[in-house]
């Protein structure tokens, strides 16, 4: 078995370099240059062995989602990602393992030029902590807190397989590849992001539930919005699986979490910027809703007022 | 009991303030302003009960020391820490538990000047990862790679009073509050690591133990060090407490962790300068060895080599 120290090897060895990396993985701190005139953006997320992935996820996956998590919510400030820190807690070292797990962390960080800047590794509970640093121009970053009555709400690429392959999951059952790599190996959206900065009025990435994380842009903005249900886009690979079953398709879509798209808004007039973003970004978006003056989110089915079983999830209130 | 968000609203509440945080907590990632001309120095430490602390500290002292750790870190590399971002893993969410934390953890920031700006509560095993990012003028930071032979090697503060609590602890004896203090409450050296650069060749901080952190400071440099064992500085209470036990003192001083005291090394005319470095940070440093050209640390006691028992500790190793 090796030590810490081994283990932080194995990690530096695979840790990528950028040119503002004056001195990364090794001493007590690293040293960065940030890009001149440029605000900086910060986000950090923590997965936790059975609580944020199931106990078997292969961890090449745990390493991917580890940073993906935390690359969406620069994607949902518009930020371009730089540098990344990781702090691996696990009972015991396992170089099999931690080989898996940096060879997803870099696959992903390695696409959009993120470097390995520092972190540590400690005996505990299978727990990754990852925090995320970029760039945003100042005045740019999509907030929460800008959406306006009449804006149109907009979501990105297809709802609902993530939380089809953890229901699957939790049941025992097999599960379509395309749904089981939507909950595996979610796409942070940083193109389209950075594309709708300038565009969008605000912006949150999905992961608690699509109702629940526009619920965040609605209270943090002082509105409400109303979002057609049937409007949400869904996969062939979703729509097959749930087939015929309607209310448990609108559920997945509405209340699932883990999709990790982009739901923003925008003015009704920059429909055509949106969509020369989305095109420019290689990724599709879909007008789901509009943001009201009256307070809180409606789902609507055919007009009328539709309930989710649940709403989102949050940690602790089970 | 209270949801996620009723965790992080508290948290929020008390994450102070700076002119440089253009958006702390409650959006999908904070902004900030990085001070122009500046490199940015970032430090990531996990604490996780049960091994980095006795599951029955009291929540003030786990707050505070989470956030000491990191401080530490940035205080052997020269820094002046900014922002701080917490992720809080807890099996069950407690807000007396959660205030008494921030009561800790928040102490010391405003201590330092430093804002909390993001994070993240999730449910697990209890464990506190915190990032500090700060700021060091370009040429500034004090490394780990900069020992040159013909140093001195210097010592702030004293060392063996963290790991004579931790032993008292784990035997199940009372603690003098002095020892306790340091063991629960440890200052990490900002003013002192900021008053050493350009003075300092090489730094680091206590906290595996002194002669396994010389060592990173020799392998990084490519030298090796003679540390004069019966040298280390000693507070009253630690004396009092080993007495006649010199080979426990010993230990103690030379192997023991957690006491986050810088060890640096100068050039042998910059005596004086340390010395005005160390009055002015109101912290007393010694000198306690030389590096050499010959690779290895060496502990000597009367001029012959002195063994410890253990050379600090690794997690994993066990």
């Amino acid at each position: 078995m090796s030590g810490e120290f081994d283990v932080i090897a194995r990690i530096r060895a695979r840790a990528g370099t950028r040119s503002d990396v004056v001195l990364g993985i090794g001493d007590d701190a690293a040293l960065l240059t940030p890009s001149p005139g440029m605000q900086l953006v910060v986000a950090t997320d923590t997965l936790n062995c059975g609580v944020h992935f199931p106990a078997e996820t292969a961890p090449y996956y745990i390493g991917w989602k580890s940073l993906a998590v935390n690359l969406s919510d620069l994607a949902a400030m518009g930020a371009q990602p730089a540098w990344c820190s990781l702090s691996l807690s696990m009972p015991q070292a396992d170089d099999a393992w931690v080989d898996a797990f940096i060879d997803g962390f870099m696959a992903l960080a390695s696409m959009h030029g993120v470097a390995l800047i520092g972190g540590d590794t400690t005996r505990g509970s299978l727990s990754i902590c990852v925090s995320v640093i970029g760039f945003v121009e100042p005045g740019h970053a999509l907030k929460r807190d800008g959406a306006k009555a009449g804006d149109d709400i907009w979501v990105s690429g297809t709802l609902g397989d993530a939380a089809a392959a953890l229901s699957l999951w939790q049941s025992g059952q097999a599960m379509p590849a395309a749904l089981r790599e939507r909950l595996d190996r979610p796409t942070p959206r940083i193109a389209l992001g950075c594309a709708l900065s300038g565009i969008a009025n605000a912006c949150i990435d999905v992961s608690d539930g699509l109702l629940a994380d526009l619920g965040h842009i609605c209270k943090a903005s002082g509105v409400g919005a109303e979002v057609d249900v049937d409007s949400l886009p869904a996969s062939s690979t979703f729509f097959a699986f749930t087939g015929e079953d309607l209310e448990t398709r609108r559920h997945l879509q509405a209340a699932g979490g883990d999709d990790y798209e982009l739901c923003f808004t925008a003015p009704a007039d920059a429909g055509r910027h949106v969509e020369d973003a989305a095109r420019s970004s290689g990724v599709a978006v879909t007008r789901i809703g509009r943001i009201t003056k009256a307070h809180g989110v409606r789902a609507l089915l055919d007009g009328d007022a539709w309930q989710p079983i649940s709403v989102g999830h949050e940690h602790f209130s089970g």
